[in-house]
């Protein structure tokens, strides 16, 4: 499948606008005095579902044709992107169906519920996950639309850097926590198009460094099976994303796992910002990085919001 | 002392606007679905603080004469005004000194020490209180500036609604906590003056339901000792905060504990706003009065964000 272009960026906005929100863009004196730098933090956890992944599941369910839309979409999810195609589908009037494993979490599991979709529980494995989509996919004649490694995906999760570009012209990076890539992918996209002189960057857990390692191999290198805490960057990279983060994400920045909570705390106590620790991972590098960042205006894509309120970190 | 005028709010507006922040409303089609309402909310968690409490505070720092604010400033608080006036009085170059009861939490001491109060502990005793706070008068010779009951601390409180009335026009009724008092009567007067015919409600905990009764009574009840986790409620109206709610609140409601925490979680969930228990109130109210409320625009004044994330009641 081709890249996706910055036009394929352009249209993705018109087309999802009716449908989601501009979200604001935030700052904190209190935070810029403590890294010593300039930071805006663009607020996906106030996009529709909590999450960016609204973005990209929009712009690909408004692009099915007709015969498409009747026969429904499918996907395979553990989190965000299940919930945000299942409200897509649901705007559409399209039937959808999202593989999960059967020890997701309660939380998730009611919020694909809540908007909608279908649900259809597999062994939490790749190989169950695998088969049953084929089987989903094959019994419903459904449309896959992936959770990352797909153009159309790609493009609608660009176009949050593209409100952010326009609302802070004068950055000298942002940044983007990378999983699977489409974020930060295409953020890359957006960011090298318009401003080639802003650098994207991108920040992972050292747990998942998979996105470091397959930029410094030269090839993909999966995610070894991880713990971290980040639960959104637990994936590994696809050939789409892949190419995109080679091409235009200048360095990726890893964090520890303390970091993280800490960066999640902050925004919880000093900005009342609801966070979930894959959102806090761009602070966290930030505040790792402090020399090499000082003095710089730096955008921050925080990109959800959805954290199980009986489970929090500190209260471990 | 005479009663604040809406030019008093509107200077206090002028005055503070270099400082403060203009906090966003937000709206939730969720808890819209949720209520059969329509609520905008003034998003004071993000102010300055992290409460509403630094408009009054910063609106009557900058009121002192030149030898007045030599001398400085002193109040007694446990929570957010002591905070409040910290700042402003740094703002300001004033000294400032905090009368806090011994056993006020460590979160609120260490937030009046970052803000460069000076803290004066007492006994937790309302006589203690009274003579620690008149010891620290004489010996500086400080100006006192009352939590709530002071034209200026009313006026500046009341420039939260005069943005909110602002930006959305079309409401019916305008919703804010009350404790002191503070707040409730800055929204009044300014409600009252521009749009007489936008009601002006209170809600406040059943645990600490005082400006209810007084209303009722026709004279000022004090709180009962109350454990009430709206621990910014918790407070007895003045004479100058009285006055203005009888004139111009038509209606208080009540809301028990649980209905509290209830609405507290859904700000957190659903909207992704760290927000205190006494800035919950509100929307409680809104949920254990829906019948009323069905279909009415409210606008709600979302106090404060200070909770300490260490204790949280579901995880109580």
């Amino acid at each position: 499948m081709p890249l996706p272009t910055i036009d394929d960026i352009h249209e993705a906005a018109a087309r999802i606008k009716p449908w989601l929100h501009r979200t604001p863009v935030l700052t904190s004196s209190s935070l810029n005095e403590l890294v010593a730098a300039h930071l805006w933090f663009k607020c996906e956890n106030f996009q529709k579902t909590g999450a960016f992944k609204a973005r990209g599941a929009t712009n690909a369910v408004f692009q099915l044709d007709e015969a498409e839309a009747k026969r429904g979409v499918a996907t395979h999810s553990s989190g965000n992107h299940g919930a945000a195609l299942s409200l897509a589908a649901r705007w559409r009037g399209t039937p959808v169906h999202v593989v999960m494993p059967e020890n997701s979490s309660a939380v998730k599991l009611r919020a694909v519920s809540a908007y909608g979709g279908k649900i259809v529980t597999c062994a939490p494995t790749v190989a169950s996950r695998e088969e049953t989509l084929a089987r989903v996919l094959q019994e419903t004649g459904a449309v896959y639309i992936p959770p990352y490694n797909h153009p159309q995906i790609i493009a609608g999760q660009g176009t949050a850097a593209l409100e952010l570009l326009e609302e802070v012209p004068e950055l000298n990076i942002v940044m983007a926590p990378v999983g699977g890539g489409g974020l930060l992918s295409g953020t890359a996209l957006t960011v090298s198009a318009l401003r080639p002189e802003i650098k994207t960057w991108g920040a992972e857990p050292l747990m998942a460094s998979d996105a470091f390692q397959s930029l410094q191999s030269g090839q993909i290198m999966p995610v070894q099976s991880t713990t971290t805490i980040a639960d959104g960057l637990r994936t590994s990279l696809g050939d789409l994303t892949f190419a995109v983060i080679q091409k235009h994400v200048a360095k990726i920045l890893t964090v520890n796992e303390e970091d993280i909570v800490r960066a999640m705390r902050l925004f919880w106590e000093r900005m009342k910002l609801v966070v979930e620790p894959s959102g806090a991972v761009p602070l966290a590098a930030v505040m790792a990085h402090k020399e090499e960042l000082a003095g710089k205006r730096v955008g921050l894509i925080l990109s959800g919001g959805n954290v199980d309120l009986d489970r929090l970190p500190w209260n471990a």
